[in-house]
């Protein structure tokens, strides 16, 4: 592996541009990026300026709507759902994230769910905003179908991130996990690399415990069977009914609360996911 | 291991008795011992009628105060804290989640926390009295520490049980789980049957992972270093950071946001905890 030293600044401003030739206005343009880097200063490169590939290929696919017009559909002073109509999921994230702020600065609480949404970068960019303006956060995003559920054999939950933050004194506490032992990126990163996966990781198609990714991959891939397991997992006796148990919580805050889409139809339906801040 | 069906009703009964005994109102011995044995019967036989042994040391030790006042020492339309000044976990916790309740039946939304508590049995059955009266609910108590976070060698944050659930039709969602791998009680378990730990469980007095849970014990009641490790641990190289962050946000929900008491001093007083809802 080869590292390059880039300069955030300018690395920033090739981003905008890139975001605004899609059409995405110089604000937006500015929003997203500053999602994505955010990942990057991070060090969780999975989430940073590689996802550009996949954000490519949904914007001029017709998967994120360039256009989409979010709509509040449902408000009480501490908490609102809002439509997200396909827009891209950062613009969604920093909408809903601030209005949730905005409530608690009021009322002391705010909680907002979205419904179809897109690929939202990483949950703790979010909390992070609420921890900026003194504030615990917390942020959640259901995704496409990736966990196979203790004592199952398919994929029906997704990766489903938790992320919590508390403003501190001079470093704020961030937390943000995937409730999948891991995620997808890094069965790739093993394909690369042709190395096996550790029992209680995934499971085949039969929903035996599985140490090749590539196998795994391909079934994730073409929707045949099998995954990741849940977070506590070690292998297909005891698959991790923890991780799962969280993964449920973040489904229904994002999903069901949003009157949204599971992650079990997002599998039908890649790129649409739910958020709750 | 042999199991006695032993009715409910009388045993209930049985139960209500030892607490008036000890001096507890009719009432209150009522609440201690719904608590209590709906952890029987919900299988989690570890916080069932068992611990009475442990209540009867710590009632007649004096760690429960059996004439502790509580008191509300801040409060606000959407939030409260109380004083719980060392009286019967249970008795804490029930009046603390009926006032987040009612506070979330006028509001929306509703949080308690309680500092200076003691023991106070599953975290899901009050999030069962949330679900039962229609609302979504969360609880989370810190105790003794157990828990050694990533890369460390020592217990600094206790088994940190995170509970949720959600009103459904015919059966509520309901999770409760520590966000260690397990709980001491199965350590217990492993040294009756003298068979070894796997590896991912706990480590040694000197960080290293250990097979041998007597000595995990003797190591965690000396509080000669050791312990437990995090949920999502497969060994010291990658001891559970996803479970240690989840405990973290234990560990500032029920000790930090009450003014309580951190985990590792409750190492150093046992009994005490502090209680989220």
């Amino acid at each position: 592996m080869q590292y390059y030293h880039v300069d955030y600044a300018k690395l920033h401003e090739f981003c905008v541009h890139v975001f605004q030739g899609y059409g995405f206005t110089e604000e937006e343009s500015n929003q997203i990026t500053d999602v994505l880097l955010d990942a990057d200063l991070s060090g969780i490169e999975s989430h940073g300026i590689q996802r550009l590939i996949r954000y490519h290929k949904e914007i001029t696919g017709g998967l994120v709507k360039l256009d989409a017009k979010p709509e509040v559909v449902f408000e009480t002073p501490l908490s609102a759902v809002i439509e997200g109509n396909d827009a891209m999921g950062q613009l969604l994230g920093v909408q809903a994230m601030q209005k949730a702020i905005d409530k608690a600065k009021e009322h002391g609480f705010g909680m907002v769910t979205v419904r179809n949404s897109n690929h939202y970068g990483i949950a703790g960019y979010y909390t992070k905003m609420a921890a900026n303006q003194g504030l615990m956060g917390m942020s959640m995003t259901n995704t496409e179908a990736i966990m196979v559920p203790t004592f199952g054999r398919q994929a029906m939950l997704g990766t489903n991130p938790i992320a919590f933050a508390m403003p501190a004194d001079p470093i704020p506490y961030v937390f943000d996990a995937a409730t999948t032992v891991v995620p997808r990126g890094k069965l790739e990163v093993y394909v690369k690399r042709g190395n096996g996966l550790p029992i209680g990781w995934a499971l085949d198609e039969k929903g035996h415990d599985s140490s090749d990714p590539d196998r795994v991959l391909t079934n994730i891939i073409n929707k045949t069977g099998g995954g990741i397991l849940p977070l506590g997992g070690s292998g297909e006796l005891t698959s991790g009914y923890k991780g799962y148990g969280f993964a449920m919580l973040c489904e229904i805050a994002t999903a069901i609360l949003s009157g949204g889409t599971t992650s079990n139809y997002i599998y039908k339906t890649p790129g649409r996911a739910n958020i709750a801040h």
